[in-house]
Formats: structure tokens, sequence, C-alpha cells
């Protein structure tokens, strides 16, 4: 225990200070990225400013129904109050990078699906009971695309005393017809909505636990499924996720598609099952238009293109994985420029570790040998939790030891020093979801989370909506926003080296990433300049 | 980036695993301590089944008021669940080495400092008001030892609709004289508790921001003063301090005493305002006679001693600063062995940071030279925020640069890499204060707690209560309790490392500490046999 030399006189005290901070960043992006160009280092500051302002003006003030808000609380209770800030809109502009963690079935906002399930006829919904005022929170719909032969006329509607539980209703009659009392059409909507999204209530108040809310959560995912997995609602679905991406400034997205038999994708006629390779055509053809107008548009940058990471759920046994993992090589040699790797998902604190799928999981790579398909790499979740040492949190090192090219969450990866020190040497980005996990609870608000702690150690961080139509972070701005609000030291450099980072750490082949890069970098010097001037304009009037 | 190697068989990688846990957890105190003893596997092996075995079953039982209880959970909601729990038992009879971060005002239990306060005819009481059921809970007690001259007869009840506001009542009488409506005398006690602890729903719902809940917890310290710093009040306090410490199985304490001229002690008149040095001479000579009477008794490894660490609250000027100095060197010429540093307390995310006081901090060696008294180090409190970047985490360079011997707290150090590296480096231990972090709302619950980093960093930790008074963590069981119950890694002997890290990084003099250590040893060995045997006993009922 070495006692340590103390300065003694100011000017030695503040040079020493100065050295001491300055080692301390130095593996922070930001800082590694050395002098910035004067334009970087204006819009820095000034959003810098910008975020100091409001922190005295809109986040000090008073609103109904929230007690004491701050920047970067919790993201359902804040958010209306987000988008009142200047932060909000300037970071809106900022081109993102790619999206790298977002689960296909949850990334458009609900009012969209809603919106389009209302056209198809063969969109029915049913529900268990009569609904009235007392079971409307509690009883949930039932959707599904029925066959010709099952569809019915309506002659009930949900909301009839005597609805017959079970009886199918078409969406829109159901829609037209729900009781006046219980809202009318608007009441329908909320009905629906609130079955596909998680409100504050429920995420601090009746489920404030990782299990509870986690129960919550994956009902969302039941009850959407139906509507998404409609093939022509799923077409448009693929659609609005690429261009609401786009407009939120994503160039690229690698969303995972949850492969699972028990939820099937069904055709137009309500009946027929889609194969695996025709949701991917689907999938690949919507990509192909969006690039197509774009190019038509010029507006090539903004947008480089996507990739599917396979998913599954880990319940199935290790015999059922097989079978997926066969049936993502068989996609792999089909579009072999769609599919980027493949993952278990599902929460991780009470479904099967890692090390439950052992022995098909090492077979993977050899099984990718023998069909003679390049490497599908593991692109695991893994330490979402808060558990110390937990099935959970172990999952990190099968992760690893199994070769993630990535990690998904890598909540409880700050714990791991060894592991951290590997994601450094082996280049392996952490996909962190700073608002899905405040509303899974792992954090109570954007302060408690570990972000600060992998990004002062080096780590590379994409950042990464998760389930932005289930949690209402739609697009890339809100996390963006969340994580620098909750700071004083990241600003704006270390978010576009993080929009670098979900573009370096992609699937991407080399050249495509090149191109990338430079179309974000040309983006980027715009977006500078314009938060520059929009925050010093801004900053004027406040002012005044 | 480069790729790894994936083990091919089932051996392999499981030897690989085992091989990267271990790696992870190399700089971790209980894997460094290496083969552990017969006695000591087994008392760890038991521990963790009674752990396992207390989360099936006492913490998944449906509480009153508790709505999913969970072991690591919210402390002033789950206390009621944790002292049911044989795991708590056990810990209450570890020996947990030293208390090194505790302020004096709030060390002991408020019904014992109410009983007390309730025996001394100087003791008075009044409101700014009269006390209704509608503002009871919002006015807040006034206490004072009084002179003879000011004492009262206490005509006025403080609830009698008519009494006079902020007019003196002897506390007795206040407290016999207290309305019926609101409780009679027991409701006396509840109004003073109230105002001397925190509630959880003030620490969970309308206090919810650490901002908010320093407010409450501040105005615990400025109600209490007038009875801890009340002389024949103090004394007991002390002895009572030290007495249910060792009970607690704490063998050395190591308190801060907030010296601050505008909260003064009180002699037994009532009147005369005692000097410091006469504080320091009741404390001494409470130590003493305590030592004394554990001698006599043979228990003379129960208790080794004390020391105080000298502080001062963070607002004062860089010039009143000056005079605390000095002052705390003419005390430690007087009392050599009894004052172990300096320390300047507060709410760090409010208050002035260290920087502000950096010319007399300078200073200190200097003056200490001059004034021919060995070193009196700083332990500074540091890092006690959510901040990343704020003047109180920025605080943390401060520490280190100012050579500080510990850090209290030290919350926000896990964002510092070169900070940890220093800390291990220099030998600086963390101060730990799980409980105190939690309610005062750093943390949500014990598994969003940062512990679990620093202890897999191999950065040293006391675990600590902080104010236990004011959250009702007496002793240290119930911190020990909280780090054992969230964690599936830190078992006994982890627990067992910090407890002896306590006495390592405390204030004794080496031979002291030598002592404290092999009298620490001995009680160990009879622990971790009482915990086996009760343990296994406790699984074999269970069973049943």
């Amino acid at each position: 225990m070495s006692s340590c030399v103390v300065p003694s006189t100011i000017a030695e005290y503040e040079a020493s200070r100065k050295e001491l901070i300055l080692a301390d960043r130095a593996q922070r992006a930001d800082y590694k990225k050395g002098q910035l160009s004067e334009l970087e280092a204006l819009a820095d500051k000034v959003i810098r400013q910008v975020r100091v302002a409001e922190a005295a003006s809109v986040w000090s003030q008073e609103y109904e129904g929230i007690p004491h808000p701050f920047p970067g609380m919790e993201f359902l209770t804040g958010r209306s109050i987000i988008v009142q800030t200047k932060l909000f809109e300037i970071l809106g502009k900022m081109p993102k990078g790619g999206l790298l963690h977002a689960h296909l079935d949850a990334t458009v906002n609900v009012s969209f699906l809603l919106k389009t399930a209302l056209k198809y006829p063969a969109m029915h919904v049913r529900a268990s009971t009569a609904l009235n005022a007392t079971n409307i929170g509690s009883v949930l719909p039932q959707l599904s695309a029925l066959p010709l032969e099952l569809r019915t006329q309506g002659q009930f509607a949900l909301t009839d005393h005597n609805y017959p539980a079970d009886t199918w209703v078409p969406m829109l009659k159901a829609r037209e017809s729900f009781a006046i009392k219980l809202g009318g059409p608007e009441g329908f909507d909320r009905w629906i909505t609130a079955a596909l999204t998680i409100n504050p209530t429920e995420a601090y108040v009746t489920h404030n636990t990782v299990t509870k809310i986690w129960q919550k959560f994956q009902s969302t995912f039941i009850v959407s499924a139906p509507l998404v997995r409609y093939e022509p609602i799923q077409r448009e679905y693929f659609r609005e996720f690429i261009l609401s991406s786009i407009a939120d400034g994503i160039s690229y997205v690698e969303p995972r598609i949850n492969f699972l038999r028990a939820r099937p994708y069904v055709a137009e006629d309500g009946e027929r099952q889609l194969t695996h390779r025709e949701v991917l055509r689907d999938f690949q053809k919507v990509v192909e238009d969006v690039k197509a107008e774009l190019k038509a548009q010029r507006r090539e940058d903004e947008f480089i293109g996507a990739r599917i990471i396979y998913s599954t759920i880990r319940f199935i046994t290790p015999e059922e994985l097989e079978w997926y993992l066969q049936d993502c090589i068989a996609l792999k040699k089909e579009f072999p420029q769609l599919i980027a790797g493949f993952d278990l998902v599902g929460d991780e604190n009470v479904l099967k570790p890692l090390t439950y799928y052992l022995e098909p999981l090492l077979k993977f790579r050899e099984m990718q040998k023998e069909a003679g398909v390049s490497e599908i790499p593991y692109i695991f979740h893994g330490g979402e939790t808060l558990g110390d040492g937990t099935e959970a949190d172990m999952n990190l090192y099968d992760t690893i030891l199994l070769g993630t090219k990535r990690i998904g969450h890598g909540f409880s990866l700050v714990k791991h020093p060894k592991l951290i020190e590997l994601c450094k040497e082996r280049g392996i980005a952490i996909e962190m979801c700073p608002i899905s996990n405040e509303i899974l609870r792992l954090t109570s608000s954007m302060h408690m989370h570990p972000l600060p702690i992998l990004l002062n150690q080096g780590v590379s961080v994409a950042l990464c909506s998760d389930d932005p139509s289930v949690f209402g972070n739609m697009g890339l701005t809100f996390d963006f926003f969340q994580v620098l609000a909750a700071s004083e030291i990241t600003g704006l450099i270390q978010l576009g080296e993080m929009a670098k980072d979900s573009i370096k750490f992609s699937s991407m082949e080399p050249k495509e990433k090149d191109d990338a890069l430079s179309a974000w970098q040309r983006r980027w010097e715009v977006f500078l300049e314009y938060a520059a001037v929009e925050g010093q304009k801004f900053l004027a009037q406040s002012k005044v």
C-alpha cells in the first residue's frame, strides 16, 4: 500500500488533475478520436449548452402526473417531455448508422399496424368473454387472419353482453360496433393498443420487477404475431419499418426474425402457412424496392441495406434447435447476402441457458461446412439480467466461448473484467438497448444504466431500440436522447462514434461497410452544421 | 478484430469455460484466497444452500403491503421479511470487523435516543403550530436542551388547539399530554420517530429522487442534533453505539463526527457549549470504560477500540475550512490515538466540490508539519452520486489526487477505470454503504448496486451502515445480508474477506491491527462452525 505524492501548488494540482482525467477517459471513443474538426468542436459545445439550458428550463418545470421530472428519467413517463425538447428535435436529424438489435415483430408503431390490419377482411378478433368496463383492462384480444370458410359476418359486437365467448368478429366490424360506453371505435383502438404496448403504470407500478414486466412484454408478441405475420400486412410492415428507420436517420437495419413453428406466418388466403423462405423473399423484395426508390430520388446515402439475424426462442429442446439450425443453413444457401447470423431469444432469467443447447450449438460450424455455406456467426443475446452469477449472467461466458460476433444487451457485462477484455481484443461489440433495459426494469433511470462504464473501458457499443413498438421508442432518436441527457461527459462526438460503430460492427460486407461509412460521414458533416446552427439559434432565443 | 477459436467437443468446451470463469473472477478476494479449509468450504456451501432454500420459501410468499418480495429488494419494504430469515439470524453472529463509515449522530436506534432524552428535564420540544391530524405529518418537532431559566412547566400540550406557536414544552410533559386522538404518548413517539427516520413511502414514493430524499435525510439530522449533542444524552448515546456495535459482531468503530459551529454540543446545564475536546474526551472515556468492562469479562476479542474521523460540512467557505483544519490539528495533538482523519460531508450533488476547497486542502499537510503532529490523512467522501461527469462524480479525481486514505461511498467509481487501478495500486479501500445507497435512491435494489463490479475488479471494500438510525440498518448484519442475498457468486468467504479488509484498511496502528486480525480470525472459526451446524439443522428441518 504505497502512499501517493500530493501536488503542493494549485497549478501543479490542476495539471495533475487534467492528466488524470485524460488517463481515466483515454479508452473512450470520443477521447481516442483525437483532435476534433472546428465544426465538430462547435457542434459538440453547442449541444452541451442546449442540454444545460433545457435541464434548467423544460426539465425543471412541473407537469401534471410527472411529480419530479429530470433528464434521463423513466422513459414512459418522461416521453411527453422529451418530445418537447430542442435536443430531441436536433437528434432526430442525426445519422444514426445501423440498427443492430431489434425484433422485427416489434419495430413498427401500433397505430400503423392497426390501421393496416383493418384493411384486410381476413383479419378477425375475438375475446374469451364479452368486454365490459370491468374486464377490458385484463381480457386480451385474440387476433387471427381466417381462411374464407371461417370468416364471419360479425353478428355480435365484442361488447354485447350476450357476445358468445371466443366468437370471431371481423376486425373492422368489431371496431365499428365497439360499445360507445367503452369508447366506441377509439375505445377498440385503445384496447388493442394497450395489449400491444407497455404503459407507465405497468412498468413502474403493477409490474415493477423484471419477471412481472416480462410477462406483460411477452404477451404483446402473442397478441401481435397474427397481425404482423399475415403476409399482406407483413409486407407493409416490413416496408414501414424500413421507411420509418430511414426517416429517423438509420441507414442499415439488421433485425432479428423470430422463427418459431408455433408462431407461423400466414398467406393472404388466411390458410396456407408461409415458408421461411417466403418470409425472407418478401423482406428482400421490400429492401430492394426501397433501395431502388431511394436511388431514383438520389438518396442512396440514406439507406445501404438490411440483413436478418435468424432467431428462435430459448424454450425449445436441443433436438428442435437442430432443426432450426438446419433451417437457418438452408436459408443462408438461398439468401447468402441476407442471413447475418443466428441467435436464441427470450427472457434469459427464466428460459434455458446457452449451455442447455451446447451440443447442437457446438455442431453448427460443422453443419455449415457440410452444407457448404459460408460462415453464419452467432450473434447471441447474453447477460440481459440483474443476476450476479445466475444462469442469465453466466450466459455471457458462453456467448464468448461460442464465438459470438456481437452481444445482444450484455447488460451484466460490466461485472466481468475478463470478458470486457475479450470483447475488446476480439472486437465484440455490445448491442445496448438503454430504453428497453429501463422499461424491462434492469435499471430505474438512465443514471443507473451501466453504459458509461462500458464506454469508459473502451468497449464498442451500438445503441439499439430492441422492441420499439412495445416501448414507444420508435427509431433510435429516443435512445440516443436518453444516453445524451443523463451524462455530462457523453456529447455529440461520442454519439457519432457509437453510430459509426453500429456500421463497423454490422454484418455488411467490407466494401458495403466502407460505402456505408463514407455515406455516414457525408451526412454527419451536414448534420453537425445543422446542429450547430439550430442549437445556437435556440440558445440565442432562450436568452431573450 | 480477431475471431476466436471455438472449442469443438463438449469436454474441451467445459474445460475452457471453467478456465474463463476463473480468469474472470481471479481478482476477487474470495477467489484469491486460494484453497479453503474444510470448515470454510462447508460453511460457505451450507450458507449458499440456506440462501437458495429461503429464496424459494420466505421470499416466495405473499406479504401484506409487499406486492412482490425478492431477496435484495428495497430495504425499508423488505426489512420485515429479512428479520424472519435464518440467513439473517446466522449473519447476526458473524464477526464483522470494523465499521469504517458511519456518522456518529445517526448510529443509535431512535427508540433508545427517545427513551434517554425523556429522562432529562432540560429537554424541551416545540412546534411551529398546534399539532392536529392534518399537519402532524409535515410539522417537525424542534428539540432543545434549555438552560434552567428558559425551562417551562408546559402548561400547553403541543396538540392543544390553542397551543401558542413555538412555545417550549418539557419533552416528558409533551409526551404525556399528547392528544389521545393523535395517539397519546405513543403518538408523540411516532411523531418524533417519523422526523428522525426515513419511511418506505418517503423513500420509494413521495421523495423518490436523490435530491428529494436528501432533503428528508438532512432534516433528520437537524431534528436529532439537539438530542444527540446534549452531553448527558451524548455519553449514553456513545456507549450505546459501541455496545450495540459489539452485539452485532463489530469489533472496531471509526465514526465521523460532524463538527459544525452552527450545530453545537451543549453541556448538562443546557447552556454552556461544549468544546470539541470535551466531546472527544467524553467519547474516549466511553471507549475506555467499555474496553475495561470487556476485559474484566474476558471478552477483549470482541472490541479492539475506536477512532474518530473529524468531519465538517461542504457548505462552509474555504476560510472557514481553515479554521476546522486547525481545530482538527489541535485535537490531534491532544488525542493522537483518537483522530484518524479528516473529511467533508453532505450531499455532493448540491454542495461544494472538493476543488472549491483546494487551497486550504493543499495546505493541510504543511499545517500539520508546522504544528508538529503526525499525519492526519484525508478520508474523503467521493462519488456518492448517479452523475456521470458531474461535480459530485468528479470529486473522485480529487479524493485520489489529495491522497485520500479510503473513499467514502465511491458509488460512481465503477465508471473510472484509471481510478480503480489507482485504488488498487495505492491500497485505497472503498467504504461501501449498500443500504444507504439504496434508500438515498442511487440504486433501486441490491441487484442494481455496483458492488459486484468492484469486487470482481479486486478493489478492497468495507461494508458500512452510514446512518443506521435514519435507515433502520442497525449494526452491519443488514448490509451484509443484502449483499449476500442479491448474488449467486458472493458467499460467506467473500463476506469474511470484506470484514478482514475493514480491519486492514482501518486507521489502527500496525500492532493493534495485527491483534484485531488475530482476534477476528479466532471468532471467525467459531462462527464458521456455528454457521455450518445451524445452517444444516435448518436445511434438515426445511426438508421435513
